[in-house]
């Protein structure tokens, strides 16, 4: 059976997502855990929506992952493993690891390639008066910043475009995305919340894409240059790729089940070999 | 001249408030980074509106200092005092402390007395689907809680009473205070906020109360049994503290300038001996 789990983490001591030799990684954590939780006899291979890098936080990460229907728990009566994973994976998790639910899914759902758009948000202050319970999943930034400038200048990327510009250099791949949102806000308190969507990202697209956008609200760059900057279709050694630790994938969004499959081809024969979902 | 100081701070890593020997305190690190950038041959003594003790955060401490109308900053120029503060003193305080303003008060002006009222709240979650990017100011409860329970155990607290019931025991000072709100609230993400609202507060009162209104939450207390303990008037050892990182200090109230001394005297002559304000 298929199942998706949704999950939420604190990225700080996470040497992000993917799993490495000898690093506490996020899936290595939760294939782990699972494994354990469930008496398997290897870790189980998860697919996830966003492989977010070192220090990347989620609150709305999605996971799937194949499994037997039913399982052999500790006290010998054998349990849907949906039941069992919900009873004890979230306590077998260490504390900055959050299960938000478990799921049976359809066979076609697939957590990375049916996945219709990814909602992120980067946060950052830019002024003194910041509020420190913030600081591990925000950044302080020491110059202040014309969120106007930034809004104006996020407008034109909006689109179906080529956001190799924007993007850390992979072999392969294609680096054109939609572009659904670019939305800098200033929050009541002063913390500046840019909410980046598209269908999917490239490797590091969000935290250059915020690098660009801050340049501008700071004014070292005219409003036109992100554009100019896209549309040159080259990586500028001069874009300044933000702190991992501002960034949190929020939400990812499906299709009704009627449609998982279809997506997922969609996505596959355009993203295919990319780097990065 | 006074100065009043708003600050914010991450308790995380401090063993409170008050300055101790050989411990890193928000006291100890506010008045010595002031002597360091102001070079003053000793820290000032700083006066602040709610001790908080090891862990507890804030986001509304106030605090207040008196010190020479002009300073002599590094660079030969003379420069009055709260400018120079507000220029240096955010960048030279550790991340986990924010100054939120710095401003000259009225010598009349007591952070501790003048204060009108003290608003808390304490954070906590009753699910595993927590939001792990809070846990450093909020506490996971491993039972549900009912909030209506606690909200209706929560309403014959309201008003001035004896706390003592509710307070860690010390020899000195009155445990008389006015409590004005005490509102269990779940937020939309399920997080359970409970807000409390005094003129002040004897030691542990707001950790000793939530404590009391989570038992009738979950179901071990009746709801009227807050009240019954509270009459009791001596403090049982079956109350239970609630841990110090889910709280925070939110908001400090004062009367207009007017007022102050008015106010200051007032509760002076109350609470005077007070081991907590």
């Amino acid at each position: 059976m298929r199942i998706r789990i949704d999950l939420a983490y604190d990225g700080t001591d996470f040497s992000g997502w993917a799993r490495q030799p000898a690093r506490r990684t996020v899936q290595s954590t939760l294939e782990d855990t699972i494994a354990q939780v469930l008496r398997l006899p290897k870790h189980p291979a998860t697919i996830c929506a966003g492989r977010t890098d070192a220090g990347v936080h989620a609150r709305g990460q999605v996971v799937h992952l194949d499994l037997d229907d039913m399982i052999q728990p500790p006290r010998g009566e054998s349990l849907p493993t949906v039941e069992g994973l919900r009873r004890w994976l979230p306590r077998a998790l260490p504390d900055d690891v959050a299960v938000q639910s478990i799921d049976e899914a359809p066979p076609a759902f697939d957590a990375r390639f049916s996945a219709l758009k990814r909602r992120y948000v980067y946060r950052l202050w830019d002024c003194p008066a910041f509020d420190p319970l913030t600081r591990r999943f925000s950044v302080t930034y020491p110059h202040s910043l014309n969120v106007e400038a930034m809004t104006e200048a996020a407008q034109p990327l909006l689109g179906l475009r080529d956001f190799v510009a924007f993007c850390k250099p992979k072999d392969t791949g294609t680096s054109i995305r939609t572009l659904m949102e670019l939305s800098p806000q200033r929050n009541p308190n002063g913390m500046i919340e840019i909410t980046v969507t598209a269908d999917a990202f490239c490797h590091s697209m969000v935290r250059c894409l915020v690098g660009g956008l801050v340049g501008v609200g700071r004014g070292l760059r005219d409003v036109t240059w992100i554009t100019t900057h896209l549309n040159s279709g080259r990586r500028a050694n001069d874009v300044v790729v933000m702190p991992a630790h501002g960034l949190t994938l929020e939400e990812v969004t499906y299709p009704p089940s009627e449609h998982l499959e279809e997506r997922a081809n969609q996505a596959k024969a355009r993203r295919d070999e990319s780097p990065q979902s």
